[in-house]
């Protein structure tokens, strides 16, 4: 049976500044009733307006326009810029081609898991790496120099606008046609609005379907923001950013939350974009075969505890009956639909086998969990 | 005359993840009244204990203990240590001397500034860089990787306590005796407390005086945490962090905030730090060499303007008469003891002449503000 907590959490303020700065929608989020942050590559990203649980709702059945302009984007460019990409990730990119975006995940020479981004071929010699949180441009420059490439490495002025929910579809067509209804799955084109071309993406990073706008022209961007708003009414559009419910439900991964650099591709499910076997050159690819020859010793698992409430700041031990620790929880928080709280974890050799038991003990007392396959559904 | 805005200034709540994760005195902080963090480094970093103009006054005359283990450590060491630490930064260390602290800028080949940390030399080959926001740990493994540099990079478990106000000295000197009170300004040395030897630096981010103990013992940490608080009481001794008003007025710089990657360090008036005639090797130099002749175009300054309140969470104009923009404001607050908002701004060429008036929109509203030299007091 799932228990109610007694202590309410705590909450605190954050206290802005230029370092973390806001985006060009920040003021209208702000008059839209953003009511907390979280920071993400150094800016602002809504993370709740009102009650996350509504929103969780809302995401599954309508249209969110967020504003994910934190979601950074590295631009390399130039004669090595495939060279410097390829070396930083283990998938192999060898036969990617114009217009689609990968999902990469980015590594140190241990094997260490430095960011997880989504890498959009713009062409062979022009690249975003579009960012989870961390400063991926620091790595790609160090990278340049030391290994003196042919690259220019930046920041661009991009801000991306995901439209998400199974009522984007809808919504997006009534203002590019349907040809962006055709957009395959992480393909992306280029469409007008406003005088200026956009890319546009068909991604997100939520399960419910959608897009993400990478908005390089602010004034249009801008005007498009208000535009969604407008015609999207009838689809019952709201602001939104990315929700915890709904992207742990949907085993989402995000990463310093879920995974780290202490932390290896094969550890976090990525077996699939682990290309140990091409004839590519990446970091930590002999690091890979040998934990690949050796097994793993920690694996990220879904868990599922009766609880009501959680709130996951940092790693929170799971423990066996005789209080030995199996494992660590990551994220989680109360579900709706599964009325207990479900989470990711990173769970030791030999308990990642489903359904082991375990305790975790939140805000003073233990709770009763079980370990579970991801995603959740 | 100072004028108050109409507006009550908006405040949201932080949402706290494993990814903003929290400090081994988080939970104490949380118990003594924190209201607002601020996230560096991926970290917690208390902004304020209730009013930041009480603890601006208390910072002045009494001592604060302040939880800054955000300011995370990049711990370089092997046989090429020194030289990765050079070659990231323009100020010349080869006379550097082991049990010393020094303020280095971090810049990149374009001069660029990345990070503006404190390098502490353990010994030749032993170095921590103690870090403003921005994962320079990446840069510096970008480096070694493309450099193929014998060399060790890690973040250890360093979480710093700071110990911030004039009477800091007689706080500590009740624990450590007087061989602290005799340690050089950016000196650092061993003490034991609770069985176990702690590095301690004159140093911090106040011009207060004090000292920043770089924990590396998280037991006999939070226990000399509590005994400085119990012996601390007849000091007035209270929790509190970098406080806004007080490192404004000091002068003290905040990369991100003050300075980023598209500003170099002539610009950020850090000369005596760029050792262009040395015979060491780092980033940047043949490009600073070229600034210098071609002198700059841009420099950071002290502005004061006529208003009571602000809230700098981007750049903001500054415009002549003719609503030319002649900078942009980086930081600022509302100073009671200057009764007006001073700050810190990036002052256009040739506007950077001291006394140059200007006028800034804060929330709808003009102000009066005057360029004036740094530091203010």
């Amino acid at each position: 049976m799932a228990v109610m907590l007694k202590k309410k959490m705590k909450t605190f303020l954050i206290a802005k500044s230029r370092r973390l700065r806001g985006t060009p929608y920040t003021s209208r989020i702000e008059k839209q009733g953003v009511t907390a942050y979280t920071i993400y590559n150094h800016m602002l990203l809504p993370a709740a307006f009102g009650s996350v649980e509504d929103a969780y709702h809302h995401l599954k059945e309508h249209v969110q326009i967020w504003d994910v302009a934190a979601e950074r984007q590295v631009e390399i460019s130039g004669k090595d810029s495939a060279k410097l990409v390829q070396l930083m990730t283990c998938r192999d990119l060898s036969k990617s081609k114009d217009g689609r975006c990968y999902y990469c995940p980015i590594i140190d020479d241990n094997a260490g898991l430095i960011n997880d981004p989504v890498v959009l071929r713009l062409n062979e010699n022009r690249w975003w790496v579009s960012l989870a949180d961390s400063d991926v441009i620091l790595f790609a420059k160090g990278l340049a120099i030391g290994n003196k490439f042919d690259v220019k490495i930046s920041e661009p002025d991009v801000d991306i606008m995901a439209v998400q929910g199974p009522k984007s579809f809808k919504l997006m067509e009534k203002v590019f046609g349907e040809k962006i209804v055709n957009l395959k799955f992480f393909g992306f084109d280029y469409f007008e609005f406003g005088g200026d071309k956009h890319l546009i993406a068909k991604s997100g990073w939520s399960k419910q379907g959608g897009y993400e706008i990478y908005m390089e022209h602010n004034e249009s961007g801008l005007k498009l923001y208000d535009h969604l708003f407008k015609i999207g009414k009838e689809f019952n559009i709201r602001p939104g950013g990315p929700n915890l419910i709904e992207r742990i439900e949907s085993g989402l991964l995000s990463h310093g939350n879920d995974m780290d650099n202490g932390d290896n591709p094969y550890e976090c499910g990525f077996d699939k974009y682990v290309n140990i076997d091409s004839d590519v050159d990446f970091l930590g690819k002999e690091k890979l075969k040998k934990i690949k020859a050796e097994g793993i010793k920690k694996k990220l698992m879904g868990v599922k505890i009766d609880a009501k409430e959680i709130s996951v700041n940092g790693s929170m031990d799971l423990v066996d009956e005789d209080n030995n620790v199996i494992g660590e929880l990551r994220s989680g928080c109360y579900n709706p639909s599964f009325k207990q709280v479900i989470g990711i974890a990173m769970i030791n050799k030999p308990h990642f086998e489903t359904s082991k038991s375990f305790k975790i003990n939140i805000n003073g007392s233990d709770f009763d969990g079980k370990v579970c396959d991801l995603p959740f559904i």
